[in-house]
C-alpha cells in the first residue's frame, strides 16, 4: 500500500511561507512558542500518523464497531490511540495554559495534527478531535469547578467528548429538538430524549463519555430560541469521585458506507428517569454555544475531506508512476516498451485535479485557521474583522473540500482502473470514507443557505466586503507579476461577476427564490475562493523561484505549485461561467414545480 | 425499502411515443411481432424484476462470492436466475429464429429486460447479459456445428458466456495482449496465458463457462493486428458429448467496492499445457469481432448505470415524500408542522437532477437501440448511416450514464442525509454499484479518445455530419413550438459551438495535444447529446398535452417531462459554457508538465 498520505513540504509551505505562522509569535498568547516548537509538533504528528494511525487504516475499516449486549465494541487499538493523543498533549494542544493546555496556535495545534491524523486514518482521528471540541465548550462556558471535573480526563483521552444535536425528527432542522430538561431541587436537570447519528457516542475505548447535548428546558420558547446546552455524562461523578451510571443508553449503531472505524450511535437519555444534566452557560442560549463547537467541527470536516483526498492523491500518484500501460499517441510501434501511465495527459489531468483540490482546500483551511488565531490573539477591529471573515468562509471551507474531495477520490479510483475498484488498494476505502463529509455537521444544502442567506448578508454585507477586499489585495499583488497578471485578471472578472450574481439573487423577492439555488451559489463561491488561494500560493512560489538558490526538490515543489495553479485556472475556474448563467436565469422551477409531477 | 425501481410509463413512452418501435414491424425481420408481444415482454420482465431480481439485491451484496478451494461460490439463487433467464427466452430474445432465438427488436428484447433487471439488481443481471453477448459472437461468426455445440446451453442459461480481454499487462492497452494460441494437428489451438478482471469468469451457478478470449497466434504481427478471437470453454465437449476439464483455472476473485453479486475473476489458461481453443472467424481479426460484443457491452454498461441511477432516484423520491423536516423559508412559526423534504427547492433540484440523468440517459440508450435495430433490419445507405451514427453515439451512451450516474446516486444519498450513508437504505449500495461503470468495458478516458480521435473523424467526419443533421432536425421541429423555440435556440447555439470546438481541437497539431482533453470533450459532447434527447422527448410531451383528453396521471407524467427538460436546460446545458472555454484555451499543460513536478 502507498506509504505517503500527506505532503510535509506543503504543510510547511502553508504554515511558514503563505500564512506566516511566526507572525503570531508577537502576540502574548503565543509568545512562548517558536518555530522549533512548531517543527517538533509537525515531526511528532507525522511520526504518529505513520506509526499509529496509518497502520490501522484498513483494519479499522474491516473490523467495524459492533453493538453487543448494549455495549459498543470498537477496535481494541482505539483505547491506545486515545491515550496516545491524551498523553502527547494533542487533545489539549490549543487549550489555554490555565486549563492545562499547551496554548498552541490553531494553525499548528489543531490544523497540523488533524490534517495528518485524518489523512492517515480519518476514523481514528475523530475520537480525539471530538473530545477536544467538547472540552473547548466546557473550558469556554463552564465555571472552574465543572472544568476540573471533566477537563483533565478528557484532555488525557480517558473520557470521550461528543456533540449530541440530532434527533429522529430534528436533523437539519435543529429548531425541532424535543429532548427535555427539567430542573430539580438538587440543581441538576433531568434529561429525557433520543439522539441519533452521534459520532463516538458510546464505545469501550474510553472509561466515560461526556455529551454536549442540546435540550429544551420545560417551558422554554419554541424554536431555536428555547434550546439550551447541557453536559450529560454517560457516567456521572458522585460526590466521592466514583462514577455511577447516568441512565444514558446506547440503543444501537449504524452500519455505514465508510468512516467505519468510528461508531455512530443512537442514544437514549433518561429512559429510567434518572439521567442528570448540567446547564452550560445561560438557559436558551444553547445554540450559540454549540455553534462555537460546530464552527470548529465544520472546519474539521473540511479538513477531514481534504486529508482523505490527500491520501487518495498520493496513492494514485504512486500507482500512476509505477503502472506501465500503453504508449504515447505519437508512438505507433506496438513493440516499444509501455510507459508509466503518468505519461498520459488524461492521467496527469486527473492527478492535477486531485492536487488542485487537496492543496487548494488545505490552503483555504489554513486561511481559516489563521483567522481563528487572529480572533484568539488580537482585539478590537482586527479581531472583529477576522471573526466576520471566518464566519463567511466557514461554510465554504466545510463544503468545497467535502464535495470536491468526493470527486477527487473518484478520480483516484479512475486512475487505478479496475484496481481502484478493488480493496487491494486503499482508494475504494477513501472513496467510501470521504462521502460522509457533505452530510455531517450541516449538509451542503444547509451550508449554502448559511453562506448566501446569512453570512453574505450579515451586518449589511460587511463580511462580504471584507472578503472582496482580501481577494482584491491578492489580485493587486499578482498583477505586478507579468506571468501572473493574466490569471489575476481572470480572478478579478470572476469576483466582479460573483458580486453581480449576489446582487441579482438578493433582488429576487422572496426568501424561497433567493435561496432556491444556494447550494449552487456555494459551489460557485467556492471555486472563486479556491482560485484566490491558488493565486496566493503562487505569489509565494514565484518569489521563491525568482530568488533562486533552491535545491532541486524545492524547484520541483514550486514548479508543481505553478502547474497546479495553472490547472485550476484552465480547468476549474471556467466552471463559474456555467454556474453564473444558471444562477441568473431567473428560473423558479424548483420553487414552483408541483410535487405530483414527480409521479411516475 | 423502496419498492419502485424503474418507471414502466417511461419505458413505454420511449418505446412507443418517442422512438416508435412499432415502425420496425414493417421490416421482415420483425414482421411476426406486434405491440401485444412487446407488452407481454415488458410485463413479464417487470414481474421478474420485482419477484426474482429485486428481492435479492441486498442479500447478493452482503453474501459476496467466495473463492474456496479453486471454486467460485456465488449466491445459490444465481443458478435459479440463470435458468429463469434461459427458460424465459431472455438470453436468446434478440437472436435469430435460426439460432433458436425470438428475433425481437433490440429495443424490446435487449433494452427492456436489461433496464429492468439492472435497475432491480445490477449484479444479478450481468450473468445472462454477458452470456447473450458471447452467444451473439458465436452466432455471428462461427459455423453451424460450433453454434450447435454451444448456443443451446448458453441460451438455456445452463452455461455462462464471458468476454476475456484484459491481462495483467494489457488493460486499456489491448495491443499488449500476450496470451498465445498455437495451432495443433487436431485443428484446435493450444491456449496459454492469464486473464484478469473477467466478470462471471467462473462460478458454481452454471455447469460450464464459455470464454470468448483474445489471444495471439504464434507468429502473428505485433499489436492489434495480430490478435485473434477464440472460444475457450472451461470444460470442453468431448466427441461423445461429455464435458472434460479444459485446463482453465480460476486463480482468485477480487473484493470490490460494489457490484458484489457477480464475481470478477483471475483466470489462468493452459497451466498444464492442455487448454484448447477454437478460432472464431479469421485469424488476426479478433478485435473486429470482439468489438461487436464490446459495442453491445458498452451500451449495456451505460444502461446498467442509468438503471442503477433509476433505482436510486425512486428510492430517494420515496424518502423525500415521506420524510418531514423543516419548514418553508417563508414560514417563521417553529410550531407549525414540518413539511416533507420534497417541498424544499434544494431537494427538488437534486430530484430533478437525478431524473434528468436517468431519463435523458435512457432516451439516448433507446436511441442507440433503435439504431441497432435499423442496422439489423434495413440495408444500403439507411443501414450504413444508422451504423455510423451508432458508432458515434456508443462512447457517449456508455460514458454519460456512467459518469453522471455516479453523481446522480450521490445526490440520492444526499437527499437521505445520514440515512443515505447507512445500509438500512439501498442508496449506499447503488452508489457503490454504479462506480464500476466508468471503468469497465473501456474507461471514460478510452471512450473520450474513441469519440474525438476516431468516431468524429472517421470517413472524413461523415458520422459527425449525420449526427449534426439529426440534432438539427429536432431543433427545427422544436422551433415551430413557441414554448420550445427558445430552448431549441439554445441547443442550436451549443451545437454550433461544439462544431467550432471540434475544429479547433482537430487543428491543434499533434495527436497528443489533439486528444489531451478528450475526456472533457466527451463530457461536453454528452451534455449536448442529452439536451437533444430531452428536446426530442418534450416534442412528444407537448403534443400529448396539446391533444388533451389525458388521465391525470398522464398529465403529471408529461408535465414532469416538461419540468425535467427545463431543469436540464437551466442547470445542465450551461455547463457546456465552461467546458468550451477550457477546451479552447490552448493549454498544453498536461502534455508538457514534467513528472518531477508531481514530487512532494
Amino acid at each position: 500500500m502507498a506509504e505517503k498520505f500527506i505532503s510535509e513540504r506543503n504543510l510547511r509551505f502553508l504554515l511558514y511561507e503563505v500564512f506566516d505562522v511566526e507572525s503570531l509569535l508577537t502576540h502574548p498568547r503565543y509568545a512562548d512558542h517558536s518555530r522549533e516548537v512548531f517543527e517538533m509538533i509537525l515531526e511528532t504528528a507525522l511520526r504518529m500518523g505513520k506509526t499509529i494511525f496509518k497502520p490501522l487504516l484498513t483494519e479499522m475499516d474491516r473490523q467495524q464497531p459492533e453493538y453487543v449486549a448494549g455495549e459498543v465494541r470498537v477496535h481494541p487499538k482505539v483505547r491506545n490511540i486515545m491515550r496516545e493523543c491524551g498523553d502527547g498533549g494533542w487533545i489539549a494542544a490549543t487549550a489555554d495554559y490555565d486549563h492545562g493546555g499547551q496554548q498552541l496556535p490553531m494553525m499548528v495545534g489543531m490544523m497540523i495534527p488533524a490534517a495528518i491524523f485524518s489523512a492517515a486514518n480519518y476514523s481514528a482521528g475523530v475520537y480525539s478531535g471530538l473530545t477536544a471540541g467538547a472540552a473547548a465548550l466546557i473550558a469556554g462556558f463552564c465555571p472552574p469547578e465543572t472544568q476540573e471535573l471533566y477537563l483533565p480526563k478528557m484532555y488525557a483521552g480517558i473520557w470521550q467528548g461528543t456533540m449530541a444535536l440530532t434527533e429522529p425528527q430534528a436533523g437539519s432542522s435543529l429548531s425541532d429538538v424535543l429532548t427535555t430538561a427539567e430542573l430539580t431541587d438538587q440543581g441538576y436537570y433531568k434529561i429525557k430524549g433520543q439522539k441519533i447519528f452521534i459520532s463516538a457516542g458510546d464505545h469501550n475505548g474510553v472509561d466515560n463519555v461526556i455529551h454536549m447535548i442540546l435540550a429544551r428546558i420545560k417551558g422554554a420558547p419554541a424554536g431555536v430560541k428555547g434550546i439550551s446546552l447541557f453536559i450529560v455524562p454517560k457516567k456521572r461523578i458522585e460526590a466521592d469521585g466514583a462514577l455511577a451510571e447516568n441512565d444514558v443508553n446506547c440503543a444501537g449503531i449504524y452500519h455505514k458506507l465508510g468512516y467505519r472505524g468510528c461508531p455512530i450511535t443512537q442514544l437514549s437519555f433518561g429512559e429510567n428517569d434518572d439521567c442528570r444534566g448540567w446547564l452550560v452557560g445561560e438557559a436558551n442560549k444553547g445554540l450559540t454555544y454549540m455553534f462555537q463547537m460546530m464552527n470548529g467541527a465544520r472546519i474539521d470536516v473540511g479538513l477531514g475531506a481534504a486529508s482523505i483526498a490527500s491520501a487518495a492523491y498520493y496513492a494514485s500518484l504512486e500507482y500512476a508512476r509505477e503502472r506501465p500501460q500503453g504508449r504515447k499517441l505519437t508512438d505507433k510501434d506496438p513493440l516499444s516498451p509501455q510507459i508509466p501511465i503518468i505519461e498520459h495527459p488524461d492521467v496527469r489531468r486527473m492527478l492535477l485535479f486531485q492536487r488542485a483540490v487537496v492543496e487548494g482546500s488545505f490552503s483555504l483551511l489554513m486561511q481559516c485557521s489563521y483567522l481563528e488565531d487572529l480572533v484568539l490573539c488580537t482585539g478590537g477591529e482586527e479581531k472583529e474583522n477576522a471573526d466576520l471573515l471566518l464566519e463567511l468562509l466557514t461554510p465554504v471551507a466545510k463544503s468545497y473540500p467535502a464535495e470536491m474531495g468526493i470527486l477527487s477520490c473518484s478520480a483516484g479510483i479512475q486512475i487505478l482502473g479496475g484496481y481502484g475498484y478493488c480493496d487491494e488498494f486503499p482508494l475504494e476505502q477513501y472513496y467510501r470514507d470521504v462521502r460522509i463529509h457533505p452530510i455531517h455537521e450541516g449538509s451542503t444544502g444547509i451550508q449554502g443557505m448559511d453562506l448566501l442567506g446569512r453570512k453574505m448578508m450579515m451586518q449589511k454585507g460587511k463580511a462580504a466586503t471584507l472578503y472582496k477586499r482580501e481577494v482584491q489585495k491578492t489580485i493587486r499583488q499578482a498583477k505586478e507579476d507579468s506571468e501572473l497578471a493574466p490569471y489575476a485578471g481572470e480572478l478579478e472578472k470572476a469576483l466582479d461577476k460573483l458580486g453581480q450574481v449576489t446582487v441579482y439573487l438578493a433582488g429576487r423577492g422572496n426568501a424561497e427564490l433567493f435561496l432556491a439555488d444556494a447550494t449552487l451559489y456555494l459551489e460557485y463561491f467556492g471555486i472563486i475562493a479556491i482560485a484566490w488561494q491558488w493565486l496566493m500560493q503562487v505569489l509565494v512560489a514565484r518569489n521563491a523561484l525568482a530568488a533562486g538558490g533552491l535545491f532541486p526538490g524545492d524547484v520541483n515543489f514550486y514548479e508543481g505549485k505553478m502547474a497546479t495553479f495553472r490547472y485550476f485556472f484552465v480547468y476549474e475556474l471556467p466552471k463559474t461561467a456555467g454556474l453564473a448563467l444558471t444562477l441568473t436565469k431567473g428560473s423558479s422551477l424548483t420553487v414552483d414545480i408541483i410535487n405530483d409531477y414527480f409521479a411516475d
